[in-house]
């Protein structure tokens, strides 16, 4: 520790710059920053972290320099800012923050106005000429140095002013009368003593230590310690405080206050922008009292308004010359705060400005353009999950909308439609060409029908990763699901949202990206993927390391993938395939059939269909690998459960209902999700697994031959938990590709490998490797069985889980690197001891997600594999990944 | 690779002992050893296993010196045997054998009868006078040697006997003539002429090289090779080939065959045991056409038997000495084989006997009482699992009896009752003192009060671990569960099997030890746990390292596990206590409450109820710790599903049908058993934790107080998957604990731990054990989620699994040691990394399964616990475990 404990800022210097960080802090550091830019930032001090750790480690008690060292603060200050702390005449007010080395919202205390005192007030008051401005500032004071430095119950003095307005007859704040503020001091003060036993401090320096004492002491409260516990920060990094001259915006027609962005943060257009108010506090300009105006001519809508260009012009043009300063030296678009005090200009703060994807790009695109930073530094400058906004559309932001509901924003993107509860009537409807909006209890595959074909999918149950919300984000369609307060009855076609009814055919907006629910149909817009994207993402890709497939199961949605800049298809399910017309008929044959002549002639009939779907894909695909994934669920999912769609289909099927209903029930699962499916049913029925490795080899084979495309087929066999199963399922699928091969004389090279999404895949990797061509991390399923959750159940509790703060989120959203993380990094190790360039990739829901995408690219993955309207952000969190990885070489 | 290929034994002499089983194959060893022993065995050598080896180094060629030594090897036998191989008047015949260094029954091949040529045929019908013994020993030579060294087609040679028999219209092989018999030997020579286009080799010595060759390749044959793969058999190990005389039992009556125990295998009384037959093949003695006849005159039942003892009494005594030698010898009860040729007695085999559970321990005490083995050889001489025999009720096994059906024998002994089809009849009867048998289709937790009640359990669904099945063995009760041909309508009280109608009331028998059903009441027996188990049971918990608790719910269990020799109780569950009397009705009154206050009403009734429970277990467990596990099935589960049950019940309980029907919808989960049971539910309710705790902590500080007692509790909080959910529970069970404690002024010492029973829990358990004080595997649920499995559903297809050779054992049984195992020692590594001395134990089922045991030893779990029933089986697999353990050191 060295024996500078305080550091001075403002007056055109500062002693020390945003390197600091850890010694002053976030917020000290940045400060210091931005004065020794020679930018007018109210001056002040920094007492280091390192006095924070001292006074933890010596039980409470300060270094013995560093009360002559914050004394020589002061008199810093008060020499840049002509006044003087305490001073009966020219009073200093000065505010004590907190500032640990990462931002702690809301976690420690803040003392502000410090320096009001008997005999500073008339000072304060002749100074301003504001009697009202000097007693509320007085009143604010007490009430918030006696509850955070003191210890008083804030309530007490709430209840004081509430008794005064009802004694005087109003209601608010404002109405009270100067005398009626200083009374309060007085009462407030007399309280004080009453509750605590001693006066409230009238002298500046006690005022000041007090705060210092508070800021530090708040680093150990209990909330702020569970916070650090949560974030992973360390206990003995210290809280630097912050003391600081106020300025006040409020003190007549010649102050002001606003804020402002240096580019247009919704369009990324390079304006400056902002807005002010004349003789007005920051929360001001946020609170929408008064309305702010525009900061500069160019941003005026109408004559009306008057820019703070044209009112002072003086301090508009010092302020230009500030953000270009401040944009040029952080070289980002820069959100900043300023407070004009008697025609004297302060800027309180600059920070990187929030913006939307728009602006993100354009921003990051005009500034290399601009020469002011790298292409790879734009790549940083876009968050991934931001890209998503770009990728679908959008209600139009300029219109107003009015919620009814708020649902899980499921699936991202903006549906307009006519509501229809069953697949079968939105089919029906849409081929009537309405646009349609499906609204159900919640889906089942038998929906599939319906859901591609609308718009918009909402539903009353199921979480984030329920089977409408996966196949919805799947195709990329937009998706409300778990809209609790929905009531749905499909029956009656009717749904009830409170007291209002929705009826077959009503119009219905609903946004995927918040889970809001509207009435009517609002105007969407689609914001362009501009030659700005085309040329920012040519730099993510040039970035990146690790490669970016779709998971895809159409030809179509294969076209969009490779639209969306997909190399290859990470997984190709083919249950989806087997829900369509009439191949849902040749699969319930297969699944009625009593025995293996019977089911072989049934997927006869589907291998056909099979083939050409494949073909599709392998088309569009062409060149690029395509992981297609053999028969994943459990066969009960391919046939009704209620008795009516029973009898209805038993009667179609011209068999008796009795052999139907007899096959469900002993097709019943008390835990599908850990039944008879995966390669146990490829076990089961090798007949299935065979039929299908024809069709994807005979697809194959046939376009090398007859189209003299490239086809990289990979054969995945799902949930293998022991290295016999794929063994058993190599062998079928071997023999049966040996056979396609021979027969059309074709030698293509194909792969067969394996699904790891069992816990026990996991740790066993390297016997498991030793008959894999590829591994393939389905984390969906190794979620589920790791944590014990069940996705279509957990949502029961997962929120709660959440919120109770048991888990930092949603571990089907964002991988758990802790616990399943770690048995993907034992499964990588061992795979790959077994096989040293073993191919792995993931293709759970993860895969789209930034923060996964990160921990696949450092756990080694050759690739993420996601939905087709998620690979952009895939992208672009890949290329952020192998930067950051590249920055800690 | 030493110049010694031939290791010879027989006339009194060995050129190996048992130490040398690697290279001489274990029946040459012990061929060897035996002769050592100066036991007549007829004469032979080995050929070594480093010759086989050299055969597959080398291109299938043999070493140089072989050839000289096997016709030393030949020279040495003829001397011994007083025969000469080939020789036209005194001919010798000989036997080839595989014999690798571990036992692999039927994988490789056998030739006998080598010797036999048209030269030799007559001199061995003069030397024996019995020429139809002669020629039917050359048909089957010729059938044997052509079927294995030749690779002739053995059914042809069928299919000409079954034409000869019709020619001569006789039906059995014994009914041809000697000139029948010499024909067929015609026809087999011209068939393989014919068929392989050689001759027949009708040179000794050929024969003999043919026999060598084709054992040795007998070694590589695909199933060899797949069941060395699957056991784990290096392939370079090589079988040794032993070529030895043969001897004949059947040349007249002056030969014999028998086979016999040096003691009682069942009863393991110390007495000479045995059976022969004169003039007979080893064969006609097991395959029961002639009546076998007592070895001995005390082993005759009825005067017409004939004792060996009494017609051949020289041999006899020569046999009686023998087997005290080998007895002696191998210090372990010996199973032998011996015939005689003519007058002279040869030993054939022997080995150490198979015995009941009963003999084992009556052996093993007797053994170490006559000084022939010491304490620690005695307790590795009984198979823990055998001991499951002693511990229940069997069948009487001298009564015949004809099984109707077979299910799984999921809880083992004897039951015998009148069959009632539900619970409540169940219980009716019982009242009215009936002996009940309870035949469901399938059990849930509303049976248990008629399970509790039953002699025995029979259901048609469900595998090992169904409920029937562990509640069953957890009450020591007798169960045949999954049994698939029974019908059961318990509407119509009336069950069929196949065209076999079982009323209500009538008498059935259940065997749980083998999975048999019997109509009407067969008697049993109770294996008295005599003075030599205790004896034996001391001697095992003298070399235990490891504790063994059990699994117990109730008072009356624990007195059962205490009485077994339990040290505690590793998993009290809690739900169970839920489930009685008006205890459900509160549970239900809980479910159904809208607010945080009727949950607390509802569970303020089960509060003392709760407490007694704990209060008897306690009692009974005075001293030794008890483990609680808090409450942890879904609430589903207690609340009916049926619209017909929902309705009783709203009645009963006075709510709107309706509402109880939404509730169970609202509980409803697609996958219950990852669903919102275990510790969620304590995140969800910690009010029913809380009054779990109170009634632990009252219970234990109120007999603490008041009757001296010690109780040592540990709250054990099950499902934990990660730190924080232990953490928050942990905080709401400490809160009661220490309110109990100074209310009821007692200071006790308790323990708050979790269950590991997710793979994120194992993998994360050294965050985890910062929050604990012990864990406990529970590996029943470790294995479903490692593998994703559900007990409940897997059964379909776990037997597929074994028998397709995927999984070696069903891993509900015995713990997968690759995966689940690894898991494990994954936990306890980490776990003591952050809790030095943490205590582990195990919970699961799998804690009563021997090889379990074992593992769980080798892995450093402080304890076992398992169903009070398989505590003496845990025990013994414990001192094994810790008796191997030290030999390995």
């Amino acid at each position: 520790m060295s024996n500078k404990y305080v550091y001075t800022f403002g007056g055109g210097k500062g002693e020390g710059d945003t390197s600091m960080k850890n010694l002053l802090g976030g917020k000290g550091a940045n400060l210091a920053e931005m004065s020794g830019l020679g930018i007018p930032v109210p001056a002040g001090m920094t007492v280091t972290t390192e006095v924070c750790t001292h006074y933890y480690d010596n039980n409470h008690n300060y270094p013995g320099e560093l009360e002559k060292q914050v004394e020589a603060g002061v008199h810093h200050i008060e020499r840049v800012m002509g006044a003087k702390f305490g001073d009966p005449k020219n009073p200093l007010l000065l505010s004590v923050r907190s500032g640990a080395r990462v931002s702690m919202p809301g976690m420690m205390d803040t003392v502000l106005n410090l320096g009001l005192t008997s005999q500073t007030l008339d000072g304060l008051v002749e100074k301003t000429g504001n009697k009202r401005f000097v007693y509320d500032c007085y009143r604010r004071f007490i009430q918030m140095y006696s509850g955070v430095v003191m210890g008083a119950e804030s309530e007490h003095f709430e209840k004081i002013i509430d008794e005064m307005k009802t004694e005087k007859g109003v209601t608010l704040d404002t109405d009270l009368t100067v005398d009626d503020l200083k009374t309060l001091c007085d009462l407030f003060k007399a309280r004080v003593k009453e509750d605590l036993g001693v006066d409230f401090p009238d002298n500046v320096n006690d005022q000041l230590w007090g705060g210092i004492s508070a800021v530090f002491k708040s680093w150990n409260t209990e909330r702020a310690v569970e916070y650090r516990r949560i974030h992973g920060y360390a206990d003995n990094w210290g809280t630097a405080v912050n003391i600081q001259s106020m300025v006040f915006g409020n003190m007549g027609n010649d102050c002001a206050t606003g804020v402002a962005f240096t580019r247009d943060p919704s369009t990324g257009e390079n304006r400056f922008y902002g807005e002010y108010l004349v003789n007005a506090q920051g929360e001001d300009v946020v609170a929408g009292i008064r309305t702010p105006q525009p900061i500069n001519i160019v941003g005026k809508k109408d004559d009306d308004e008057k820019s703070l260009e044209e009112i002072m012009p003086d301090l508009y043009n010092e302020l230009e010359g500030i953000y270009k300063k401040l944009e040029d030296h952080y070289k980002d678009m820069q959100d900043i705060e300023f407070t004009i005090q008697q025609d004297k200009l302060w800027m309180l703060q600059t920070r990187n400005g929030k913006r939307t994807a728009q602006a993100a790009v354009a921003i990051a695109v005009d500034m290399v353009e601009e020469g002011l930073i790298d292409k790879d530094t734009a790549v940083m400058r876009v968050e991934p999950e931001q890209l998503d906004q770009l990728l679908h559309p959008m209600i139009d932001p300029n219109v107003k909308r009015e919620a009814i509901a708020k649902g899980l924003p499921a699936s991202p993107g903006a549906a307009v439609g006519k509501v229809y509860f069953t697949a079968e009537e939105a089919h029906a409807a849409s081929k009537g060409g309405e646009k349609v909006v499906l609204v159900r209890l919640e889906t089942s595959p038998d929906d599939i029908k319906g859901m591609v074909v609308a718009e918009g999918i909402l539903t009353a149950r199921g979480g984030m990763t329920s089977h409408a919300a996966v196949v919805a984000r799947g195709m990329g369609t937009c998706c409300v699901a778990g809209c609790q307060v929905l009531q749905v009855d499909s029956d009656a076609k009717i749904a009830s949202i409170g007291d209002i009814t929705i009826n077959e055919g009503d119009p219905l907006t609903l946004d995927g990206s918040t889970g809001e629910v509207m009435l009517g149909e609002l105007p969407t817009t689609r914001p362009e993927l501009t030659g700005q994207f085309g040329q920012f993402m040519e730099w993510v890709d040039a970035v990146r390391t690790i490669k970016v497939r779709a998971n895809a199961d159409t030809p179509h949605d294969s076209e969009v993938a490779r639209k969306f800049g997909a190399e290859g298809i990470g997984l190709c399910r083919t249950e989806h395939m087997f829900f369509e017309g009439e191949r849902i008929d040749a699969v319930r044959e297969m699944i009625l059939a009593d025995d293996l002549a019977g089911r072989k002639k049934a997927l006869t009939k589907i291998l056909p269909m099979q083939k050409s779907d494949f073909k599709g894909i392998f088309r569009v695909m062409n060149g690029h690998p395509v992981t297609v994934r053999l028969l994943d669920p459990p066969l009960h999912e391919f046939i009704p459960h209620t008795d009516a769609e029973i009898n209805e289909l038993a009667q179609k099927m011209d068999v008796p209902a009795e052999k139907l209903k007899a096959k469900a029930e002993e097709l019943h699962e008390f835990n599908p999700m850990l039944g008879h499916r995966g390669c146990r049913l490829g076990v089961t029925y090798p007949e299935i697994y065979a039929m299908q490795t024809q069709a994807i080899m005979e697809a194959a084979c046939e376009l090398v031959r007859d189209e003299h495309l490239i086809v990289i087929p990979e054969i995945e066999i799902p949930l293998v938990g022991h290295l016999n199963e794929l063994r058993q399922m190599r062998a079928v699928c071997e023999k049966i590709a040996n056979e396609v091969m021979e027969r059309t004389e074709q030698k293509i090279k194909y792969f067969i490998g394996t699904m790891i999404e069992l816990p026990r895949a996991a740790v066993t990797a390297d016997e498991i490797a030793k008959a894999a061509d590829f591994f393939s991390f389905g984390t969906n399923d190794l979620t589920q069985t790791t944590f014990g959750f069940s996705r279509d159940d957990a949502g029961k509790f997962i929120n709660e889980y959440v919120e109770k703060k048991i888990l930092p989120a949603d571990p089907f959203v964002t991988i758990d690197q802790n616990g399943v993380g770690k048995l993907m990094k034992i499964a990588v190790e061992l795979g790959r001891k077994t096989k040293k360039n073993l191919e792995i990739g993931i293709c759970g829901e993860h895969g789209g997600e930034a923060k996964s995408v990160e921990f696949c690219h450092n756990i080694g993955l050759n690739y993420v594999s996601c939905s087709p309207y998620r690979v952009p952000i895939a992208r672009l969190a890949a290329a952020q990944a192998a930067m950051a990885d590249e920055a800690k070489q």
